[in-house]
């Protein structure tokens, strides 16, 4: 229980974003020398860093992805095309710089931060943070994933992880994952807090032949019956059905929203991490920024749930937090627009034309 | 005509990207540590920019985005918000490097290069290019924008910008355009070319009242009646009811061809210059990468009639070629991907797994 009462201490020291400074920023990209907001989804992205930052300025030039690495013991029902191995073996390829985030996020200049909540290896693992509580979850077809403190453990180590970006200056913090089954977890989750079928949040993916995607449906439909974990309450959830990365992934929403910093979804996992962590506490939201739409079919679910729209169609579903690089390159865009851009009066436009035209409506000139 | 037959040399020059690179691309994609295609658009990015260069790695280091600068005669009838002397105020602020484009593309380490070829001034405009053609087009409700030999000469002066950043060592050219009334020029050309109704292609945008929109509308359909462009003849189209911004624009795309350079198309304006250089060249468009899905209608009904799906939903509609540098991120991603990732082999991961499922199609676990 002491895990979960400093979990519930924490959620209640969680502010939204200031609605005084969001007025503030529209209020300075309204007056920068273009069409008003025909930069759309750039000047939304700046006004909402501004709404939860402190300056005059805006940044995101500090940014780190943490990814949380756990096995999950549902794989022992087949439900995944890649050995449990996998896990493992990535987790050290994260380390080593050689993955798919890993190289993304070099370029974007971005550190990886890979943390292992639950691998299920005894080895120590070179350049990853050792935070394992378990060698991998339970097989949720047959027990709950873990015990509730221990699941309240994984949020508080995601909370501590986004802290200490906090206190090593970091403007932006995006989240991935590795767990070789953590679709299923993922799905499993989705199901129970939306109340969606197992059918309607499941992918099917081309990799698994109709056997497999039915066998896979049926497992989680199994898990969520054997389980009967309580929709009002996520920690239930995650606990009996989800996964230590779900779970520690959640907590790295909670953790940047304590902390006021711009959080980012990456896929399918990385969105039922932010739903569960949302359900946790609403205001959490004010601080995610989403970046690409997942193909993984549960994805779209997730984000109407949360009511919030993925900019990047790129059908990716590597996961591992590849995403986030690309949401960071529309953060260098937006405090390149709010920091940098002439206002109407700086670039000599006489703006008297603008009173024709709905103020925060289009335009129809593009230029 | 002179002109136009230099133009048809240079058509006739272009050829298609290398099929059996393309080949070659994908199968270094799919030999990396990641299941087969799961960084899905990055990874297209990747094989097609492969497929048009040269070396066994690939580049977007060297980026240009270039703005062709005019006015159009049309705006005597009250079609756009703006007034006209907008077009000159914001040419010279993008060379000042104060405007949208200005700022991104710093930012995102691209050059801006400004072109005059039509902007309604005989000032020297410092910064710019001086390629004026005429001090913007006619009035195309009552006239031809401008004379057939012109519009060719506007193309070449595209053609040759390309050429320039070639020789430069540019990877990638973005495109980008500044004149007021240019959506109105550009849902006339898209209107004749692909046979829609104007109602189908043009833009309310909130800004214009109904009776302004109206006249828009109006304006067009008395712009094709009058004119009269032969839509098998995209010099035609574009000589009448075009603008001298749209014709460089299209010789920027076809020029970027013949040098084997990936172009980038920006919004509206900039999707209706592609769609004019396909029609005169349809291999032109294996050079072309899409950025965002512009607010404006028409951009859509291009988009589909290119077959090309523009990746980022950001609701943009400023154009300067503002949308160029989330593309050149893409790219740097795809460069990032192709050229710094393991593969299966360097990842230590058996992959007899892979063969269970069908390579290239989707894959269930996004691990």
């Amino acid at each position: 229980m002491e895990c979960e009462r400093k979990l519930y201490d924490y959620i209640a020291a969680i502010r939204p974003a200031d609605k005084a400074r969001l007025d503030t920023a529209w209020e300075r990209l309204d007056s920068l020398c273009k069409p008003p907001r025909s930069l759309g989804g750039i000047e939304e992205t700046a006004a909402r860093l501004y709404a939860i930052q402190n300056g005059d300025r805006i940044s995101a030039q500090k940014r780190r992805i943490i990814v949380m690495a756990a096995d999950n013991g549902v794989c022992a029902e087949g439900i995944s095309s890649a050995p449990k191995s996998v896990t493992l073996m990535q987790t050290k390829n994260i380390a080593r710089g050689i993955t798919g985030v890993a190289v993304l996020a070099r370029r974007f200049g971005a550190e990886v931060e890979v943390v292992d909540v639950g691998v299920d290896t005894d080895e120590r693992l070179a350049g990853v943070i050792d935070a394992k509580l378990m060698r991998g979850t339970n097989n949720i077809r047959v027990s709950a994933a873990m015990d509730r403190e221990t699941a309240a453990k994984a949020v508080l180590t995601g909370i501590e992880r986004a802290a200490r970006a906090t206190s090593d200056g970091i403007d932006a913090i995006g989240t991935g994952e590795m767990g070789i089954g953590n679709t299923t977890t993922s799905s499993a989750v989705l199901s129970v807090l939306t109340g969606l079928g197992v059918e309607e949040v499941t992918g099917r993916g081309a990799g698994l032949n109709d056997d497999a995607f039915d066998n896979k449906k049926r497992v989680i439909s199994d898990a969520i019956a054997f389980n009967a974990p309580d929709a009002s309450d996520p920690l239930d959830v995650i606990s009996k059905v989800g996964g230590l990365d779900i779970a520690a992934m959640a907590g790295v929403f909670l953790g940047a929203a304590l902390n006021r910093k711009a959080v980012v979804i990456d896929g399918f996992i990385s969105i039922v991490a932010a739903l569960t962590a949302y359900r946790m506490c609403p205001a959490v939201k004010d601080y995610m920024f989403a970046s690409h739409a997942s193909f993984e079919i549960g994805f779209a679910r997730a984000a109407k749930e949360l009511g919030i729209a993925a900019p990047f169609m790129l059908d990716m579903r590597l996961g591992e937090g590849s995403g986030c690089p690309m949401c960071f390159a529309l953060m260098d865009a937006a405090c390149a627009i709010y920091n940098d851009m002439a206002t109407f009066d700086e670039a000599s436009i006489d703006t008297s034309y603008l009173d024709t035209i709905s103020q925060g409506d289009c335009f129809t000139v593009e230029e």
